[in-house]
């Protein structure tokens, strides 16, 4: 199939870059869909290729401001030279919800959610962009932070890229649900289920160099023992976009 | 430096696609350490590239057998074709252990563990190393599962496509400490510390359609809840490797 479904304002283009090919019935273009993956997650992996077609996968830390991906990195990146005039990339966040244990090899699984993200990925050269950027890489999970932290340094400014990536396609896969086994094999005397697993937050470690007197403020009051992680950034997002407003 | 470290016994080769560009301070070629890091996890990022040179970055399942990956597919998959004669890849996994909150935007970090694998993906057509490898896909995670389960049949082996890659170079990736300032700002008087993060294991779910006093095999007994999902999946792939011996 190498028709292309058109975007709308709520869903992205269908295209045979981003069409979910293996359990298509798991896949979804809805943008809520896939932005509701990315705001879940601080850490992707990103995808790109350098000469001689080597291809490498980077975890890195990301955000997302509309449809638009933003990552860093220094200027002792492999991807330099390619960031410069821009270079496809492939950004993609996973979320692993739970083990499925069947009654067969072949319908063991995972339960998960998965966004993937395609687009061209360049430098951010503008320096407003880049400044408000790095400034929202830190207060898109700590809403608030930046007024309170030392300003950034020229130097550190100038020692971190900022790379932008706006999503042309993509595309969320979901599975979420109990064993799905052959019809016969319901009756089979073995134990199967779903063992769920999820990001938690433990005891925050505060610095061991403290200033005298200071307490954690309570704009970290979100991130309490035992809460789930995506939760808990799915939130920061909100509340920083709303700021924003 | 395009220099190589020739391999050893115990560390991968250092070439200029697995040397450590960005924070080296925080790199490893040693086997156990990459190693340990794969073997902790169940969830890995292939990064691969199709005609035209557009780079994927897919999440998949995997499993290591001594320096080899497997992962799996199906036929509906876009890299049928590649994988017939081998394409090169690049298997990344990562842990997120904490959010690292600093008193300058600049140190904002995590606390992470890492390991990029680069090779040759190719399909498994040996029939027997197949059926071996789709048994330890199940038994690397539940060890002595398959043999308590409804036999494979063949159209799922048909249906099936398994992936090798032996690993030519790796390098592992951490950061596992607390906050790192400039010096002169660790009297400001700002929060700062790490809020550790970890994969953990819920209350299982047993399938709602188990046949009658089914009860769950001690097979499974290290995935309690409470428990960190690295640790666990780290002891079930000692458990495997040791029955194998």
């Amino acid at each position: 199939m190498n028709d292309v479904i058109a975007p709308s304002a709520d869903a992205f283009a269908v295209t045979s870059r981003n069409r979910v090919k293996r359990m298509h019935e798991r896949g979804s273009y809805d943008k809520e869909a896939v932005f509701a993956i990315l705001d879940a997650a601080l850490l992707c992996h990103v995808a790109y290729v350098l000469e001689g077609g080597q291809p490498f996968c980077t975890p890195t830390l990301f955000w997302r401001e509309g449809e638009t991906l933003y990552w860093h990195g220094s200027s002792a990146s492999r991807m330099l030279k390619h960031l410069k005039t821009g270079t496809q990339a492939c950004l993609t966040v996973s979320h692993l919800d739970g083990l499925v244990l069947a009654r067969s090899g072949f319908h063991h699984s995972v339960n998960y959610r998965s966004a993937m993200c395609f687009g061209t990925a360049r430098f951010v050269e503008d320096e407003v962009e880049k400044r408000r950027a790095l400034e929202h890489l830190v207060d898109r999970f700590y809403p608030g932070r930046t007024a309170s932290l030392r300003p950034i340094q020229p130097q550190e400014f100038k020692a971190t890229t900022v790379i932008r990536m706006a999503i042309e396609e993509a595309s969320a896969k979901v599975r979420a649900k109990t064993v799905a086994d052959d019809e016969e094999d319901y009756a089979l005397p073995l134990w199967a289920g779903v063992i769920p697993v999820a990001q938690v937050i433990g005891a925050a470690e505060p610095c061991p160099r403290l200033a005298p007197g200071v307490a954690r403020p309570d704009n970290l009051s979100a991130y309490r023992p035992g809460r789930r992680l995506d939760e808990t950034f799915a939130e920061m997002q909100n509340v920083y976009r709303t700021s924003e407003d």
